[in-house]
This record gives C-alpha cells, structure tokens and sequence, in this order.
C-alpha cells in the first residue's frame, strides 16, 4: 500500500446568498452608485403608508429629489395617488404574493430615473409579518402601525417591530378619541427595540410631522464634492 | 416475436390532497360529528377579530355554547381576553407563519370540549393575504375589514374578498369621524363577490350587531331529534 502524499483539506465556509439577498446586494451597489438612500415601509393594510409618502413628497419636494416604488397585490390606486405629488413612482403587482421582494424591486429601479433622485420609498404591500423577511437592499427599514391598530402589535408581531430602524405611529389625530396607549407601546418598543426612534404623527393633519422629516432628512447622502 | 394480450391501461385521475387540504376534510369530518359550525374569522391586525368574537359570545352565551381558536404568530393575549367570557379558547401560535393551517387547527379541536359545544370561532393570524390560502376545514368564512383600514381593500386584496361567505365591516362607529365610503365598498363587493351579505357594526358600541348576530346564529345546525 502506498501511502500517498497527504496535502490538508481546508475548508472554505463561505455564506451561500439566496436568490433574493443576491439580488439586494445588487439593490444597494445601485443605491451607493447613485448616491440615493431608499426606505422600505411596512405596515398592515390601511395603515397610512401612501399618505404618509405623499405627504412627505410635498414637506421636502423643494430640496429633495424623491422616487417611490408601489408595492400592493393587485391595482395601481396608490401608485395613481403618489403620481399626484409628481414624483416618478413605479407599480409593482405581486400577484397574490404577501411581500415584495428585492428581484422584482431591481426591475422596479430600472424605471426609475436613478440618476436623478436623492432618495426612494419602496412601499411594501400590506402586511405585519412577510415583507420583513425580505431584505429589499433598502438603506432602512421602517415599519408603520396605525393607532386603530392598537398598542399590543410590538407583542403580537414581534419579528418587525425588532428588526426595523424607525417606527412610525400614524394617525396619531385618533390618539385621544381611541383606546391606545402610547406609553405601554413605547414600553414594549423598549423591550424589542430599544435603539430604534418612534414618531408619532398624523399625515393628514400634519401633526408630528417634522421630527420624522428632520429624521428622513438626515438619512439623506450628503452631497459629494 | 410474441404478441402479449393486451389489457387496457385505464387511466385512474384522482385529486390528490395536500396534506393541508387531507387535515382540513378531517376537521370537517370531526366539526359534522359534533354538530358543530364553525367560523373561520380573517383580517389585518387590529381590525377587531377578538372583540367581535367577545362580543358575540356574551350576546349568544345564553341560547349557544361557543369554543375558540386563537391564532397569533406570538403572544396569548387575545386568548387571555376571550377567556374572560368564561368560554374554552385555545391559543395557536404560528411562530412566524402568517396564517392558521388545517393540522394546526387540529391540533387545537383535540383541546376544546368539542361535545358541549353548538359553534366554534376560529381566529386566524392578522393577515389580510396568506390565511385565505389555507382551508382549514371551517363551515364558514368572514373577512373582517375595519373602517381605518379604508374602503378600497377589495380592490388591493381582492383573493380575501372573493373568497369569504359573509364580509363584518368592524369599528363602524368611525364612519362618521373617518372618510369611509361604505357606498363605493359595497359596489366593490358587487364585483368581487355579489352573493356575500355585507354587516357594518361596532362590536364596542352594539350598534348593527344584531344583524351579524341572526346571520351567525342561522348558521347554527339544527338540534336532532
């Protein structure tokens, strides 16, 4: 028997990206590339995330040049109402599908006129629980909960709620007419995600709304040269 | 070369089940055997699922004995409160799932007391998309939308609404303060599904409840004998 010249097997661990995190590596590389920073928003049906884009669209239309990405599973009606802003917008249709996901938000930028925004808000279809399972190669996440909702969703839905980078209370006008409880939602906010703000603000009134778009702001690139 | 009888080769077409659909014809089965009818109630979170359930409960209590399922990716605080009525809940949690499945659901039936009951509410996982996948072998599907959530849902989320026996428009009581036009979601559901009897009530205030209330306890089978 010949003992052959044992040469050491080193194994090479590498992390294998799925089709979907390839794919939102690709979503940032073309964010970097063009110097825009893009939001993803999640929240339930209903909750405020169309109003809230169209609102901060017309707070920041002066000095920031903003893209938006519809995501619903059937119409265009948020992407009509978006295209009243006169921002550029793109409708994604996911066809029964409970979340978007990064391919289909590359072939979403690829309508857009990139070269010209500042930044993008991907609104997400309508959903608590699937969109944060998707990582869309948004520069943050930001989840929505609206005040009808009540203030127990940090507790029943806990996966979002610790996974975003900003949580928006929207329709915070109802605060006093409805049963929610700001300080026991801020309490369990603390317990899953004590380093992420919560802006509590009405879109429709204006309410609240500058300490989110001081936020927002802030996240945008600052300009090179 | 010998020519071998030929016998014919009749094809034998069956459907075959998944294991979803095989749990869901059990559950059916078993809910049969009791008498029992069984409502499978689907909504985004915090469109008034478990208050409805509870309010239905204390005004059927007397004449109806009613069991519950409790379907929540985390947390038993909406069985904590259905327990409150005095009736037998069962609390599912998913874990992450977005919506309640046959084998879950029968897994919960082995731990109701299901020969002293006339009626069982099923609670799914706030979602308005995945759950109406899933039979789970219930009599009778109810899509809850609440008024915040806003009149166009059927067009954005149309699978749901197509597919339910009965629609609950929830917190009724903010059609007044809110801006939803119950006309133009009704001629949506026109569209969508023109047999299914639309209710708006508010669970907290009583009022419509007493139409919900003859719709559920007409599906109640009838005592033997």
């Amino acid at each position: 028997m010949i003992q052959s010249e044992k040469k050491a097997r080193i194994p090479v661990v590498q992390r294998i990206l799925s089709a979907n995190d390839q794919a939102a590596e690709e979503n940032r590389r073309i964010l970097e590339e063009h110097g825009i920073v893009a939001f993803n928003l999640m929240a339930s049906p209903g909750a405020g995330k169309t109003t809230l884009i169209m609102a901060t669209i017309e707070a920041l239309k002066a000095r920031q040049r903003i893209g938006v990405v519809e995501g619903d599973v059937a119409s265009q009606v948020d992407a009509d109402r978006i295209a009243t802003t006169g921002a550029p917008v793109v409708q994604i249709n996911t066809g029964g599908a409970c979340h978007l996901d990064a391919p289909t938000v590359n072939g979403a930028f690829d309508e857009l006129p990139l070269g010209e925004l500042d930044m993008v808000f991907v609104e997400n279809v309508g959903n608590l629980i699937c969109p944060v399972s998707f990582d869309l190669g948004q520069t943050y996440r930001v989840a929505l909960l609206s005040v009808p909702e009540g203030d127990d969703k940090p507790y029943k839905y806990p996966a979002i709620f610790e996974a975003v980078d900003v949580v928006v209370i929207t329709k915070a006008d109802l605060l006093g007419p409805l049963d929610f409880d700001l300080d026991a939602f801020l309490e369990l906010m603390e317990g899953v995600n004590p380093t992420a703000p919560v802006f509590a603000l009405s879109a429709e009134t204006g309410e609240g709304m500058e300490d989110w778009l001081a936020w927002v702001e802030e996240r945008v690139l600052p300009l090179e040269g």
